[in-house]
C-alpha cells in the first residue's frame, strides 16, 4: 500500500520488541524428534482440568435461560460473578477491595496493555527490571515510552517516570522473587517520583517453597487504608493455574481508574466472552484446592531437577538463578558466548535472553522453562545444553 | 490518585464519546415492566444457535487432543482452520484473498480498534457519515484524530485526510445502504487523496430485500487486481448471525497490513481465545444456510412491523428511513424537539441520536431498533412514540 511509509516510523516501536516470529519458530522445532524445548513459558496442556472447564460449559450452554445470556452481548466491565469471586480472592491476600475495583480483561496481557494505554504519553519514562518480560514491554512500547531501569527510582532527581512496572513472585525471565523490603522500596520511590506502579502476579501462585510475601498492592493499601488512595495498578489471570487459551484476567485498581480503563475497553473491543467468564467463574468456585498444589509438586519437582541437572552438567563460568517458583531459571553464560548462536541443531531449544532488555542487551543470557518437560527430559536436555556451551567456550 | 490530572486531557477524547452508561441505563429500563425497548442494537437471543454452540464446545473439550490445544497458548494471528474457511467465504463475495489476509479478532470492534491504533496519528484526519457507529468513532477518537465529513472526499483540496470510515450496508445508526454508485465514489476519492478506507460490514448478511451489492473491498480488489493492491481494510463479525457474546470477528487486508496489525494484537491480547475460535470454526462449517434465511425473514418482517407502524402512527414533520435490511430504523424529528429529552417514563426507550454525530449533532434525531421486539410490540411502542412526539409538539 502507498500509505506504508506514513505507518513506518510509529510502528517500528513494535517491530522491535517482536518476539512474535521468535516464539513462532521455536514452536516449529517442537514438531522435530528428539527435540527438548525449555523455550515457550507456557503451561503443561496435560495438567489442565480440562473435564471441569467441559462441564462449566454444558452447564451454561444447556440451559436457554443462562445459555442465551452466555450468548449475547455484555458490559465492557466484566461479568458480575466472576468479578465477585476475584474481589474475595484478592481479599484473602490482604488486597481488601471491591467488585468495582475489578475489570475483566482478556488475559493479563490486555490488563497490561489498558494500563499503559490510559497512563501513557510518548517519552514518558518507564521503569523496568533489566531483563523483563518481553509482553510488557511490547504493551509499553505501543506508547513510545522511554524505558529506564528500576534502579533510576533510587535516584532523588529523576525527573520523567511515569510508570514502574514489576514482577515481584518467580519474574519471567529470571525467575527471581523481589524481598520485602525490595517491594517496600519500590513503593517508597514511587511515592516520593509521584509514579503508577504496575505490578504484575501473573506466576504468584506457583510457589513451591517458602512463606508467599505480600503483593505491592496488598502493602500500599496496608500504608494508605484504601485502595482508593493507592498507586499499585495490579493485573492477575487465570492462564498460569488453570488454562491460559481462554484467555482471561483481571486488572485491580482504585475504582476512578477502573472507569476510565473500562471505556477504553469499551473501544477496544466492547468486553470479554460473555461464556468464557462466566464458565471460568463456575471453574474458579468449584475447582479444588489440591489443583494449585498438584500443580506445585509437579512443576517444584522440575525445577529441582533442572538446577540438579544445571548443577551436573554446567561447565565452570555459568551461573544461573534459584527460583523459589515459577516456570524459569535465568542462565548467565560466560561474556564471550551469544546464547542466540547456540542451539541450532543441537535438539534443545531456550530462548535467547538478549530480546528481554531494554537498554544495553547482555546476549550471553538465556531463559530457561521446565514447565514442559519432565524430570528425565530435563536431565538430558540440561546435559546437551552444558555440551554445547563448553564446545562454544573452546 | 495524585497523578490524575496527568491523564484527564487524552483520556477526555474518549469521555466524550462514551455511550457506555448511556447504554447501560437503557438494559436496566429493560427490567421495568411494560416497557418496549427500541434501544440496544443487538441480536434477538432467542434466535440464537445455541445447541450448535454447545455442541461444538463439547466435542472440541471432551478429547484430550483437541481439548488441550483450546485451552493452551495460541498464534496471534487466529486459528488457522478458521482463517480458512473465512478466506473461502469472503471470496465467495468477490474478496479473493487466503489466510494470510486475515486476522481473528475480539468482535469487529477490535478490528477497528487495531486498524485506527495502526494507521492513526494524532491530528490525522478521519472521514466518516454522520450520524455515524459510536463504537467507530470510540476506537478512532483513542487517537485522537480530527472527524471530517464523508463529503470532504469530493473536495480536491482537503488536506489532512488519512482514513476513511464507512458501513455500507444498513448502517448503524440510520439503515441506510450506499449505492454501487457511491460506493465507487468513496473509492475514487480514495485513491486521489492516497487514504485508507475502513469498511464496516457488521450487518451485511442482514438483507431483507434487493440483491447484495459488492462491498468495496471487493470493488477495490476487481480495480486492482489483488487485495495486496488494494487500500480497503474491511471488518467483519459473526456478532449478528451468529452470536454477539463469544467475540469473534475478523479484520480482511493487504497480507502487509495483516502482519503488522498482528503485532498490535500480540501487544494488545496475545490471542483471541482458542477454544472459542475452534468453537465458531466447527459451527460455521455446520451451519445450515437456513439459519440466515432464517433471521432474514423474522428480523424482515420486524422490520416492516415498524415501517408500517410509523406511518399510522407519527404525526406530520417526522421522517425516517426505509432500510432493506439491518437492525435500525432513523428517525427526524421536527427541529424543536430534542429526542434526549422525550422518552421519560412514557414505556418506550430508544437511542437519542446526537451522541451518533461527529461535529455538530442533530438533536432531533432517534435511533430505533427492531431486532429485539416482536411485530405486536412493535407497533404499540411507534404508537406510544407518535404520542410523545405529538405532545412535545405543541
Amino acid at each position: 500500500m502507498s500509505v506504508d511509509t506514513e505507518w513506518s516510523e510509529r510502528f517500528s516501536a513494535y517491530g522491535k520488541r517482536a518476539v512474535a516470529s521468535e516464539i513462532r519458530e521455536l514452536l516449529k522445532l517442537l514438531d522435530r524428534p528428539n527435540l527438548i524445548s525449555f523455550a515457550g513459558g507456557i503451561p503443561d496442556p496435560t495438567l489442565f482440568p480440562r473435564t471441569l472447564i467441559a462441564e462449566a460449559h454444558a452447564r451454561i450452554l444447556d440451559r436457554a435461560g443462562s445459555g442465551n445470556v452466555a450468548l449475547q452481548y455484555s458490559v465492557s466491565e466484566g461479568y458480575w460473578a466472576l468479578r465477585e469471586w476475584l474481589a474475595a480472592y484478592m481479599g484473602r491476600k490482604g488486597v481488601v477491595c471491591t467488585p468495582e475495583n475489578i475489570l475483566i480483561t482478556n488475559g493479563s496481557q490486555q490488563a497490561l496493555y489498558l494500563a499503559a494505554r490510559l497512563f501513557l504519553n510518548p517519552g514518558d519514562g518507564v521503569l523496568t527490571e533489566r531483563p523483563a518480560y518481553l509482553g510488557a514491554l511490547q504493551a509499553f512500547a505501543a506508547n513510545e515510552p522511554e524505558f529506564l531501569p528500576l534502579s533510576a527510582l533510587a535516584d532523588p532527581s529523576m525527573a520523567k517516570a511515569k510508570l514502574v512496572y514489576v514482577m515481584p513472585d518467580f519474574a519471567n525471565p529470571t525467575g527471581e522473587t523481589m524481598t520485602l523490603a525490595d517491594r517496600n522500596a519500590v513503593l517508597d520511590g514511587a511515592d516520593r517520583h509521584n509514579v503508577i506502579v504496575i505490578e504484575d502476579g501473573a506466576y504468584s501462585e506457583l510457589r513451591y517453597e517458602g512463606a508467599p510475601i505480600a503483593s505491592l498492592l496488598a502493602l500500599d493499601i496496608a500504608r494508605k487504608g484504601s485502595i482508593e488512595a493507592s498507586r499499585v495498578v495490579h493485573c492477575g489471570t487465570f492462564s498460569k493455574t488453570v488454562i491460559p487459551g481462554l484467555r482471561i484476567g483481571w486488572l485491580v485498581a482504585p475504582a476512578a481508574v477502573i472507569t476510565k480503563t473500562v471505556l477504553l475497553k469499551q473501544a477496544n473491543d466492547l468486553h470479554t466472552s460473555t461464556l468464557t467468564q462466566m464458565a471460568l467463574a463456575g471453574v474458579a468456585a468449584h475447582m479444588p484446592q489440591s489443583h494449585i498444589a498438584m500443580l506445585c509438586e509437579t512443576y517444584g519437582a522440575r525445577l529441582q531437577a533442572m538446577l540438579k541437572a544445571l548443577a551436573a552438567h554446567m561447565p565452570a563460568g555459568v551461573t544461573w538463578t534459584r527460583p523459589a517458583g515459577g516456570m524459569f531459571v535465568w542462565l548467565t553464560l560466560p561474556e564471550s558466548i551469544d546464547a542466540a548462536l547456540l542451539a541450532i541443531d543441537a535438539g534443545i531449544a531456550f530462548v535467547p535472553g538478549g530480546s528481554f532488555f531494554t537498554g544495553a542487551r547482555k546476549p550471553n543470557t538465556a531463559r530457561l522453562s521446565f514447565s514442559l518437560c519432565d524430570p528425565v527430559q530435563i536431565a538430558e536436555g540440561v546435559g546437551r545444553l552444558g555440551r554445547l556451551i563448553a564446545e562454544a567456550r573452546r
